[in-house]
């Protein structure tokens, strides 16, 4: 960080005394001028633009200038105060203007200048990476670690015990014994994925909605649709940088993965967050959320509706047959000007411990006009090989493509021979199947603990999911059960471990409910769910 | 695509009448204003922006609007059309009109207005979506596949019969049969790798830096400095991704690894090609180029100095020691407001057949101010396994590490425990040797092929590689050996297919030259070599 040195003299004259805080009404940039000396200033500045600055003046001179840079670090990164030699000129784009982080901040200018020419590193870091705020996690791995005994029922990791080591051995060999082909897998693949591979999953998706429908589907997929990606986040992540042009909007479940919010806002979209029921996302809801964004002027900027129709990550709802083809539907419908897509991740499908499969939505769109179908072995058979894929309208074959010919010009393929090889010699649904035993049992540990101890306090309430990895408890309205709360630190004290739900909200849309819990069953035992869940209900009845 | 109807009434009125085409001369935009009717538009609208546009007539209501968007995709996707209901605003925004691409592109607007409401797919792609042109080596395969007998020395696979079976399934046995750890494996991996292979990787590096040096440094660089990913060019991707806004710049050799060329102008950045000679980038043409930016006031935006010290793709040349050390002191004078970064992908630097070890700019900057390394295995030891690495300074360890967090949260770790794997039993460096062998003899084929038919062809010249996978290829001036010229298709007409030189080259800096090649040597027999140069020169002396 450059020390801060005398005023500038000439081109920064005057500032000092017309610093400015913007205020937003009805879509509209208003301008209030006040002196604040000692605040700093967060904004970006190029060298070329020569042109001066007039905050507070005159408001033409602000959009004038089509040299200069957004000023997005003041509006997410307040503890990263960019200092420069010259305060040339600040442009705040209107997708910024008519988002709602913007609407109580106050920008304030100080413009000392820098005589002392030390190098300042945020000025090398770009505005995605200054946006990308990490994954939230990661503060509570450090939680976790720092007390070893603690119960987390926070992981994202799968059960550990019945990784299948012995299958992977011996496809593993049979990739590696096979003479030509085994040298084939050593080498680079192609950008869209083994060719075997993305025929066996796509067969098995149409095999599985086939089963879960007494309806047919004329399925028109073709193997050129289907990409696989080293772990189907980055298929996510490929999809949101091939729709959202910063300020633009993707549509999701209230609460959603935190991941997929998180890679949104890291590429300057943003999430609108839809209420749910026990079925998922309300299509009347969904409904109401584009009227509001259509009367806002922004349906424009709506590119996709993003879904984990199956055991949601983190609300652990179901999308019904009928609801999937009404999201599909509302999709449709709203895509007037341009298409807005509907991402069916389908991470937790395989993990059903009771009820019957239902028909992903590619069922309802068998030549994927509108669907985007994410699915992954991550955790249905093993996240350290980590292979995704997705199936894509034919549209986004070319622009996906080659944005990720850019990452990585194709997944590694040793992992997806491997993962081909348990397909094909049937060790995948057979270990489905094992793993369905192993999360049943602890899923009823958890959710009967849950009863025995909260049942009958008031305000407490979680959705009984019939599979996937997420309970999603919520609490009396007085417990926040955020990080900056006294809840957490309490719970940790008493030995247990969560995800506090105000991760899992998306940027705007439905509000978020501090009151939240993410409670993850895969990695602890049945018994170590039963004594976290009960440390944590005391924990509660405490702060009742 | 939606139909084309009846010519707007209202807003649309009197746009045919008023086609533009922008002519840049001394990076100032000129317009042009003339008919053509017929001619599709190519622009990106948005419905929000209710401001009528000017083109032809008013410079300034062209600059005015803030809410448009970039007009990206005329400039990369001419086939792609986008029609649009509405035609609202085209903006032009200045990095476009600095770069070369533009000055000599012809746009033309067609203006009727769309009534049948059906929605257009390319509003619904971003902006970086849009630039991602996708690497061009996808037509080179095209023509590779369409003549299966064709000796292809454009391939940038390594050689398929040295690719190590044996080892890796040994090591691949051993991770899968240690109990618990075995498990561990299959298991996801932490966001910035495996610990193990991290200490590996990190300790191989600075050892071969001691051993290719006279002089000791003293390492301050940590394991929290080490990334692995999945293939280091995900790293050379997130470094882009975290280091540039759109319009910034990274100074490279001229000509460059073509993939990493792509992605910066992917993610909107410049490159800038640097004057190169039998040493690689020449640090007073590095110098010059500097100067050259400073006096159009875009310091600012220059970010990095990209290089490939070790046996360069495609240039085959390799940095001195002392090349090293200016480059990267040039890199600490020139970073006065912001820090410039150089970046040090030695993606080839086991790939050493002739000569001695060089000390990589790691030596010269032990605790990784200034330098980022890019490694990989991908070369010494299988691209399938696909695992490379970052050494990072501690100012980038936050932001990349959260763009990374948002990819794939952590790099498959299976392929990282059996890299680790072949570390610990000793098994990469004896497969290195024998890599050497099998590549030296090519090598040594490729660069006898060249001399015995092109030695005395006036004009032709080669750069006489001591490593790596490629030569570089320099035809008479008035031999174009581009995709649109006729030359590359009498070359594969004959046989024989190569990579276009004007692919490798950066969008800005030193001008590209037309009349070059990219050879590579990786995949084919020394024979095939031998005969494809043979075939390759019979064409070029024809054309003399
Ligand atoms: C809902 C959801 N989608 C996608 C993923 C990504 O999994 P992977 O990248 O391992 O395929 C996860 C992982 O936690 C998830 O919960
Ligand atoms: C110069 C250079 N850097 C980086 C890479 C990326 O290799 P990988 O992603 O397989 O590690 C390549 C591959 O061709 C290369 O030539």
């Amino acid at each position: 960080m450059p020390t801060v040195a005398a005023e500038s003299g000439t081109r920064g004259r005057g500032y000092p005394q017309t610093l400015q805080r913007p205020v937003i009404s009805s879509n509209k940039l208003r301008q209030q001028v006040w002196h604040n000396k000692s605040t700093p200033l967060f904004f970006a500045s190029t060298r070329h633009c020569r042109q001066e600055i007039h905050i507070g003046g005159n408001n033409k001179s602000l959009n004038d200038c089509t040299n200069c840079r957004i000023a997005y670090p003041f509006l997410r990164h307040l503890p990263r105060v960019i200092s420069s030699t010259q305060l040339d000129c600040l442009k705040i784009p209107n997708s910024e203007i008519a988002s709602s982080h913007f609407v109580s901040f106050e920008l304030t200018l100080h413009c000392r200048r820098n005589n002392s020419m030390t190098t300042s590193t945020d000025h090398s870091i770009s505005r995605r990476a200054k946006q990308a705020a990490g994954q939230p996690i990661s503060q509570l791995m450090g939680m976790a670690l720092s007390n070893p005994n603690i119960i987390s029922l926070a992981a994202g990791f799968v059960d550990n015990d019945s990784l299948p080591v012995t299958t992977t051995n011996l496809a593993t060999q049979k990739v590696l014994a096979a003479g030509e082909t085994s040298k084939a897998a050593l080498q680079y693949g192609s950008n869209n994925g083994d060719e075997q591979l993305r025929t066996l999953v796509l067969e098995q998706a149409i095999a599985m909605n086939h089963a879960a429908s007494d309806q047919a589907a004329n399925y028109q997929t073709t193997l050129e649709q289907v990409f696989i990606t080293p772990g189907s986040n980055q298929l996510l992540y490929l999809i949101a940088d091939t729709l959202l042009d910063p300020g633009d909007i993707i549509l999701c479940a209230s609460p959603s993965y935190f991941v997929f919010i998180g890679a949104v806002k890291n590429i300057g979209g943003r999430t609108i967050g839809v209420a749910t029921d026990n079925n998922g996302i309300i299509p009347r809801s969904l409904e109401e959320a584009l009227e509001q964004i259509e009367r806002d002027g922004n349906l424009s900027k709506v590119k996709a509706i993003y879904t984990v129709p199956y055991f949601d990550n983190p609300g652990g709802t179901t999308l019904t047959a009928e609801r999937g083809q009404q999201i599909l539907d509302i999709a449709r419908r709203w895509s007037r000007d341009h298409k807005i897509y509907v991402i069916s991740d389908e991470a937790y499908r395989m993990l059903r411990y009771e009820g019957p499969d239902v028909p992903s939505m590619h069922h309802w769109d068998p030549s994927l006009e509108h669907t985007i179908v994410a699915g992954t072995f991550s955790k249905s058979y093993s996240p350290g090989i980590r292979v995704g894929w997705g199936f894509l309208p034919t549209d986004l074959i070319g622009p996906l493509g080659d944005q990720k010919s850019n990452i990585d010009f194709g997944a590694p393929l040793l992992a997806q021979r491997i993962m081909a090889t348990i397909l094909e010699e049937n060790l995948w649904l057979p270990h489905v199947e094992k793993l369905r035993g192993v999360y049943r049992q602890r899923c009823h540990a958890m959710l009967g603990a849950l009863e025995t101890h909260l049942g009958d306090v008031s305000g407490c309430h979680w959705h009984k999911t019939n599979g996937g990895l997420c309970v999603w408890l919520t609490l009396p309205e007085h417990i926040d059960t955020g990080m900056q709360g006294t809840f957490i630190k309490a719970a940790v004290e008493a030995g247990v471990l969560y995800v506090p739900g105000e991760f899992c909200y998306a940027s705007g849309g439905e509000p978020a409910n501090h009151s939240t819990i993410r409670l993850t069953f895969g990695v602890q035992s049945a018994e170590r769910i039963t004594q976290g869940i009960g440390l944590l209900s005391e924990q509660i009845k405490h702060w009742q």
